[in-house]
């Protein structure tokens, strides 16, 4: 931490300060310059989060972190890349995953027919929704345990491992039960007891982004779940939330590659959600892996403008089969024996 | 509901249009312009949320609402000023409130001498953090069962209602034991579990606006509380996220004037929060009050260079009484004779 | 400036460092903490610009600034407040300025009739647009030079000082020919070769905040025009883009707070830009005032359903009169025996 | 235009609605909800911007725009895809365009070095900043003229045709006699007074979106050009500003998708101000070719941490010729045979 002293202040503030510092288990280094005193908060075990509140003491002008505050998510932590293994999918290895499926799980006929279309169409894994968090209570809230069952039921069937949202304590154990993988949707990015007790979980979890959450904001999400002992994190770039509304979202490519430098953990693409625009979906998922995502998500739905949720932005099963066809040339680059979908 | 047809839709994709807009239980109203077909959805009983998944069918340009999607908060379904009563403080009648404490409950000593200096400098309710909402696993995250208890010890002491913010569906009878109101955090605005439960429970509800939430989003989060039962709901706003970085939040003062407008819902101003600055706190509340705020909630620490958590957006017990006695003005003119510090 | 080199940073890495810090005119201090080395610029002479170009050496981290980058418009150099004469007009004193008039000046008899009415509730200073920047070529673009015309006469008649934009360097010498005081629009704070030209004009300066401008940026650009040679600078809020789209703008009214605090220029309020909603100027006007504004310019036309711009964030003469008594209590209190209105 | 009436609009308001659409030139369609009612504007040729002010008519709720309002940009006007030719390059063709060199020119030395290592490299064009737009007065402002005369040096040695940003009217036809394309920069994008000469100039334009605009705000500002005379526009994406603080722009990639499906102008993307960071523009760069752009405009420079300006961002000329072979698999396969560095 550095303490910038304000251009004014006495030096019994910033005898005090020093103090301050020192009382938190730092060692305090004065640099007197031609303007100000800053002085520099050293060490590595000390209180850190008590020096911020320094910034209330009389004569400080601001107090300036110098490092990141996660840990165990950071490239400097663990230098080699995390693979996380869902039901025997490798998330963050050489080959790109692709994760297709509705937004809600609505019926027997319509999840089955997803994921037998997606899975021919090569994706690796389903997604659907059996809890949907919805800005409305008036909108469709998901068909809860009984989507869980008919997700099951579609992976029995298919082979491929599910990932569904689970945004209550109370659901942790049971959707654990159905689904391969839990998502943290990204409203819930920073519900921090959601993420608690997700941490004690042995499944997988996928990360989003909050619609309004810094990279830095996200890391520490995902640090609550590393540092309470899962290991197993996919995080999950969906859009962030700007000024511009021709899109729903907009989505920050370059967060993926600048985390993929910070961190060691996976990094996946929802090129859905990120433009909430059907005629962009394929474009969008192609710039993902340019920019290195370690795989997709991506809703699919049997008849789009009937969907319960996300109509807009989910592809046909048609236009999911020619998506994958238009990215089998990067996938196959990338991964040139590993095709699953064969 | 409107869809506007693209430019080039047929007249096939105009027919489909129209039956699923009579399938959705909405009559359709066509209106043929010299460029494009608009169609209209009248009627107030049909499966609203259908209609928008429309703008997946071909030949559909957009989907545009004509009315907003809540209700119940709505001043076009209750005209009169809700007032909610928080055992016995009015929050929304004539009267002005000032909510003041720490933002962490952090011993039995700083909770107790807060909550006598902020009675005496004319507070009319006390706030406190037992369960923190924070960033980072690391930092300090409130002491619990243990908080609510030194809250209720300040609350018998002083008379002072508490507000104090329930971070889980789990802690809700817990925490309702304890408390007069319960708030929703920022980051819990969209926690749809959450909002659903403290529906249920008999406890006035303060709900803050998300960091990222538009006001649509935010009164629909009340239209949660409300839809469940839960009609004690005071809105709060508290700064969102946006490019600037000098200061915390952005305060959004006029959102504040707006959703009086829109809702018969009390709205109160947290300007510590809102600036994340100390200097400007005073000036923001007066602002806030000015705007026609029914209240305001305000950070307050008998040493916030020590404090655990928000020490540089924390008032001293000598600043807070400043901040009071330069309301007191305004404060007087609206409630001339009802101060309760004195 | 604050040099972080990495954590794996090396020893020549770091005397490089050292090194070109020096050759850009400052002394170099190094501090070596638990983790990282830092290294502080020290001395107010040096080549600030170059340094940050560091951030690209091998080994840096981050380059932080820890000072602000503008000096003439700061408190730091100059501490009692500056007040602006416009005609006879003072901003930034003991009194609340108003300044009113129609976004664009449209036809003799509307500039008048708004002049007279404007007056006569209490305006100190008359608006109107002449060269309007507009987002689309098909929309109204002003009527230029004989605008000009008009806001003289509406001046010569009522004694009202008038404010209008100037949008480009060769327009610079007509338009303060004819106006007390030339404005540079949110779209053109940064257009410094306008604010270069603007600097050498006898004119005061009305500078908005641009809409994505932060604070910074903001007091940037004043400062091309102080330390081009024109102090009589009035700053303008008007409202940030964010992401919400209820109302036009964010009104930052914190933001006033903050610059009145940094900076020792006048700065004023427009309600109009900052809520696009005639509803909502009333009460935020009243909180710019309440936050510490030394001034509003607000859009009032006498037919805002006719306007040919900014029709829904305009008053109409009866209701800008509302406004003004609502405004007198304050508006009163803080100035007694000045009012021009009477 | 689609007129929304609010829930308790009188028949005397719709009726004065009714009245003022077809003042306005259209014909009214009014549609009679079960709540309220709506009223179509229909027609092509009526006055569109004074139908906007009737949201200031009492009993209007809304009023909606139902078509985009530019027309010579969009491809409903113009169905094919257009190339501009910049001496010889054609930008929107099967190649992808690589612009290249530094942020600003600083010496002779600088800008050949640059230029024959860029041509080198396989650059088909080069930039350099004459006139510099700076945030701080005190910071670098170019060279200027001295600037034009080293471009044009390193235009003529190397035969890459050299795009400069113009800041403002006066400077247009000078560098136009220098310069084969002439930029317009981010913060000048709503510069209406410069749109309005640019369009006169035989210079191809690129129009840098501004930071803040939004993408119908970029595309009015290009038909700006267009409905002015100049059709040989490239749009470039660059980033835009959001809350997210680690990198210094977000750069919104699916923009890129979306304006190419609603226009028929070729689009670039600047990795270098689109990140702000070194090691992620060529990840970027890659991401804006596979999701459809028709070019990169790239900051090189011989030493970047010598840079006058923009140094974190720039390439050095080994990076370039790194990055020019790891797109060299894509740009390829897009442009088999027409590579013009060989």
């Amino acid at each position: 931490m550095i303490i910038a002293m304000s251009i004014d202040a006495t030096e019994e503030e910033i005898q005090h300060v020093v103090e301050r510092v020192e009382e938190c288990g730092f060692r305090a280094h004065i640099s007197r310059g031609a303007e100000r005193v800053v002085i520099g908060a050293i060490g590595s075990s000390g209180r850190r989060h008590e020096l911020e509140a320094l910034r209330a003491a009389p004569g400080v002008e601001d107090v300036m972190p110098i490092t990141h505050p996660f840990k165990l998510v950071s490239r400097q932590f663990k230098r080699e890349q995390t693979i996380v293994n869902v039901s025997g999918v490798q998330i963050g290895g050489p080959e790109v995953i692709v994760i297709a499926g509705p937004c809600s799980v609505e019926s027997r006929d319509q999840i089955l027919t997803t994921a037998r279309a997606v899975r021919a169409a090569g994706a690796h894994m389903l997604r659907g929704g059996a809890y949907k968090p919805r800005t409305s209570p008036y909108d469709f809230q998901g068909l809860g345990v009984e989507a869980l069952r008919l997700l099951k039921e579609a992976r029995d069937e298919t082979g491929l491992p599910v990932v569904t949202e689970v945004m209550s304590t109370e659901d942790v154990d049971l959707v654990a039960e159905y689904a391969d993988m839990l998502q943290v949707g990204a409203r819930n990015m920073q519900n921090f007891p959601l993420l608690r007790r997700l941490a004690t979980t042995p499944r997988p979890i996928l990360l989003k982004r909050g619609p309004s959450a810094t990279i830095k904001e996200w890391l520490l999400a995902a640090e609550y779940l590393l540092s309470g002992g899962n290991e197993n994190v996919v995080l999950c770039e969906r859009g962030i939330k700007t000024f511009e509304t021709e899109l729903r979202n907009t989505l920050d490519l370059a967060a993926v590659a600048l985390v993929k430098e910070l961190s060691h953990l996976p990094v996946i693409v929802d090129p859905s959600h990120g433009t909430g625009r059907r005629s962009l979906i394929a474009a969008a998922a192609k710039a993902g892996i340019a920019i290195g995502a370690d795989g997709l998500i991506v809703e699919v739905h049997p008849c789009p403008e009937r969907a319960l949720s996300d109509g807009p932005q989910s592809l046909d099963l048609t236009e999911f089969a020619q998506m994958m066809r238009g990215l089998s040339a990067p996938l196959r680059q990338l991964a040139p024996s590993t095709c699953v979908a064969c």
